[in-house]
């Protein structure tokens, strides 16, 4: 997952969370614009996780993004604004992630191993930029009752993906039993990137990417 | 679970949680704070399964329990002090319950039946009052780096308590591959906990109970 140019892939706006060069320069108006959101973006994530959803407020962006008061709400209209945009942005990220490797393994009809491919680069991913994966896995559960039904949509997507890769897209509806297992082994999945996450030890999650799998795999072949 | 007398094994404070009646009445002050205390505590709980706990502030606990600002602060520091004591006395309810009924039924020398037990005792209390559930299950996750370790006790706790069932506590140290296991395991019942309380179908629980059971023994028999 490892990028060689220095943009990272949770860069919040591509090319755009460096500062700019102070003083007089040459960018026009919407680079700087471009520029500002994603330093906001990115330092919203970034104080969410040290914090907690509920104790950051609007002062945290500007001061860890350098930007004035006046130039956040040319941005967005308020804290939650931001908040659900980087959110939206990160989550994607990961789910995409996950999605892509876990396709490209499925090639070979084998779902645990596109199983195990999917997390493997999903564990990757998280540990380039942990406090990112910090504010979008764990501290959106704090983020009120829009953040809870923002993390159930996408713990759904994640289990839809765990259907379609053991049971293809061909088949009848899911049973509520089977959705129940898919629900399993995401949750799996979830409950050991917060550990991990909160321990601050995401750096040992590849090693365990494998065992972690099979689990999820588990679930879903009972 | 229910017991016949109005008092919900979720009261706070025992006896405590019902408002005192209007005017002169005998209750020494002792009794009148114990009211009080219990009150703010049942309803910081409530407040924050609603609003998520970045929205709750003290003025929400006061007018919910019906009692004045000086008498908050003649309780609790701060609104965290009075979440916190809160967390953890419905936490150790959450918990307890589930420790004596896998304790009670592992007497039969059967870990799958014993986590059964457990996980339907557990149910059967969030079926009686979900939104005390919601905030201890859910709205944790987003009470800061305090909420989150406070998280990660009770679910070692929980992890642990599967691995006796399973294991016994007489054999060695589990290895780390055994205790990843016991953190799917729970993990498991965390995150079908939380799509149940976060969709509002808690009453739907107990009906799944022994599918959920069944799968958090597969993560520890795979």
């Amino acid at each position: 997952m490892t990028t060689s140019d220095a943009t990272s892939p949770w860069a919040l706006d591509p090319e755009a969370t460096k500062r700019l060069p102070r003083g007089r320069h040459k960018l026009s108006r919407d680079q700087v614009l471009a520029s500002q959101r994603g330093r906001m973006l990115h330092a919203v994530l970034i104080a969410t996780a040290k914090k907690g959803f509920g104790y950051c407020v609007v002062g945290d962006v500007i001061s860890a993004a350098g930007v004035s008061r006046k130039a956040f709400y040319e941005h967005f209209r308020d804290f939650e604004d931001c908040w659900f945009q980087a959110y939206e942005t990160a989550a994607e990220v990961l789910i995409s992630t996950v999605v892509s490797a876990t396709v490209e393994a499925d090639a070979a009809g084998d779902p645990g191993r596109a199983t195990a491919a999917g997390i493997r680069a999903l564990m990757e991913l998280i540990v380039e930029e942990p406090a990112v994966a910090h504010a979008t896995i764990v501290d959106i559960a704090g983020a009120g009752p829009e953040g809870l039904k923002a993390r159930q949509r996408n713990m759904h997507s994640w289990a839809d993906l765990m259907l379609i890769t053991f049971d293809g897209v061909k088949g009848a509806k899911p049973t509520p039993e089977r959705r129940l297992q898919a629900l399993a082994a995401v949750s799996i999945a979830e409950g050991i990137l917060v550990e991990y996450l909160v321990s601050e030890k995401t750096d040992e999650l590849p090693a365990v990417s494998d065992q972690v799998a099979a689990l999820m795999s588990g679930a879903l072949t009972q």
